[in-house]
């Protein structure tokens, strides 16, 4: 179809150059680039006027930039006379800034939505949110796609033996079960508690991890304290081995060393986030999520359910 | 009046200090800092419910780290429940990208404004917009100020003796005639042209200026290659010595190096961006506009006007 147009911006072209090929389509042709004071210059280099666009952009970190770079393609697109834009956001930024922990702290995660849907953007399609509230952030239609299928077939595919799937965390436990229901296994909860004010965590245990391999799963891994810690809990309380994954590899600050210096076999993640060289140790071992958005924009386009791709 | 509240994001803390100073507050208690993976945290240390809250921020570079944080400070005040959030932006980043210059740009300038009030922004104060069209991008009320008086102060009273007040370009005159008219001197402008395509632009001095001190006049300066370049026609047109001036002074990429090697005696500049240490070369006097911005923040809070500020 050629009123189906996908662009990239700069977050993660060899992600979106996999998705074009999925869709069975050539990356639209444009430059996005910086003036010498390092504002953003967008050069939209074929006619985009009637066509349906998606725009491949994680908000992943440098976030500010990744975000600002996709407002103004937004803005450009729009005023390009695209006849709808589509934003694709495998990993959307600011998503843990999703309410008012504190007093007079901002929601960013909802003023994000604000500024795209301000820009222009006329649909949204995305993977694990951090809270799946955020979806309620857009007043557009947003299409929310799930990455424990992806993680649960490496698992599958390996073919562990006597798991036990482990929520790091009681905000965790739904992704926890969705992921032992596709391998027909058990679940187990870390629960972090402080005794007293002033004194270490303890990680107790709910679940039975004795003498079995544990798979820790979580939506983002940023420093990699929680999960390094459970899976250090873990192995105290008998576990086997521990592997972790989750869909977001954010592994900022410490998180590499900490994963290396951890008990953790492998870290099973996807590239809804590209990952520098630097970071891909080997115990980390990275999924693609270009199948599943692929297929996903190739429904959206053609007025059909995605509901079915978590089946 | 405790009411009046003013806030510093990281753009130009040292003036808005200098400013705070003008308006007799201290300014409040907030911290602009980022997370392990580089998104913006911001707290505000003190109640400002039912405040008249001033935010001091330049969108100068990098340009996308101070507008989100300027966009998440708005949404942290208005969540915050202040009575009104007035921006400060002494340098507006984006406002060369005002106008679709050529196919399926995008209008920044425009999209920066939408953002700014989709956070929730209520009043905007800014200098030397880059066009003063500009101000029609908000449908918000906008205070816009001018440098112009400022640099004809410093040469007023440096007392030069028969002065032409230049423009660099025709874009440019309107500033040019202000400066002219307050330093009581002739103008000049140069003309740039390219006889043929590619063919080097040769610069043609409308206005006399042999024998006379010139002062070259522009709102920004970024890579200084058109100011520079004008310098070296002046000198070679038989100007007598060569000043330079702007409100904003960007100095991106080879700035410094090209005044540094340029004809022109003093670069005057504001501090509408704050300058790094590296960049403040013997050439670059620097004024102050917190008195200026301090006195409008004042007439703002009291329901006066400011226009009287430019006589
Ligand atoms: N980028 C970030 N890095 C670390 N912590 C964050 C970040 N953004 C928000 N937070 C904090 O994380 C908490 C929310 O995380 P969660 O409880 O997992 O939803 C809030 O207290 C936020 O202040
Ligand atoms: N940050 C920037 N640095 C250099 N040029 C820019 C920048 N932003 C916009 N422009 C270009 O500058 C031109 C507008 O400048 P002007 O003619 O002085 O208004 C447009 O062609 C823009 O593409």
């Amino acid at each position: 179809d050629p009123n189906l147009k996908v662009f990239s911006l700069n977050s993660n072209r060899p992600l979106a150059e996999e998705i074009a090929k999925v869709i069975g389509v050539e990356l639209g042709k444009c430059s996005v680039t910086r003036f010498s004071d390092g504002e953003i210059q967008i050069n939209i280099d074929e006619s985009i006027r009637g066509c349906d666009v998606y725009i491949i952009q994680s908000t992943s970190s440098p976030v500010n930039e990744h975000l600002m770079e996709l407002l103004i393609m937004i803005d450009a697109l729009k005023r390009a006379s695209a006849a709808t834009i589509n934003i694709v956001i495998p990993y959307y930024g600011y998503a843990r800034q999703d309410r008012k922990a504190r007093a007079r702290e901002p929601i960013t995660a909802k003023l994000a939505a604000n500024l795209i849907e301000t820009a222009g953007a006329t649909r949204v399609i995305t993977l694990d949110l951090h809270a799946p509230q955020i979806q309620g952030f857009f007043d557009i239609p947003i299409d929310h796609l799930m990455g424990v299928p992806i993680l649960a077939d490496y698992f599958e595919e390996k073919g562990l033996e006597d798991i036990v799937i482990v929520s790091p965390d009681h905000g965790g436990v739904t992704r926890a079960r969705k992921m032992a229901e596709r391998l027909k296994a058990p679940i187990a909860i870390i629960d972090k508690r402080r005794p007293k004010p002033n004194v270490a965590e303890v990680m107790n245990i709910v679940g039975h991890v004795e003498g079995r391999t544990a798979i820790l799963i979580d939506d983002i891994i940023d420093t990699a304290g929680t999960i390094t810690l459970a899976a250090n809990a873990l192995i105290e309380n008998g576990a086997k081995a521990v592997y972790a994954c989750c869909t977001h590899p954010v592994l900022s600050g410490p998180a590499i060393e900490r994963i290396n210096n951890s008990s953790i076999e492998e870290l099973v993640v996807t590239n809804s986030i590209l990952l520098a060289e630097e970071k891909k140790g080997n115990k980390i071992v990275e999924r693609s999520v270009a199948p599943l958005i692929g297929e996903a924009i190739i429904r959206v386009h053609e007025d059909q359910s995605v509901s079915t791709l978590f089946i």
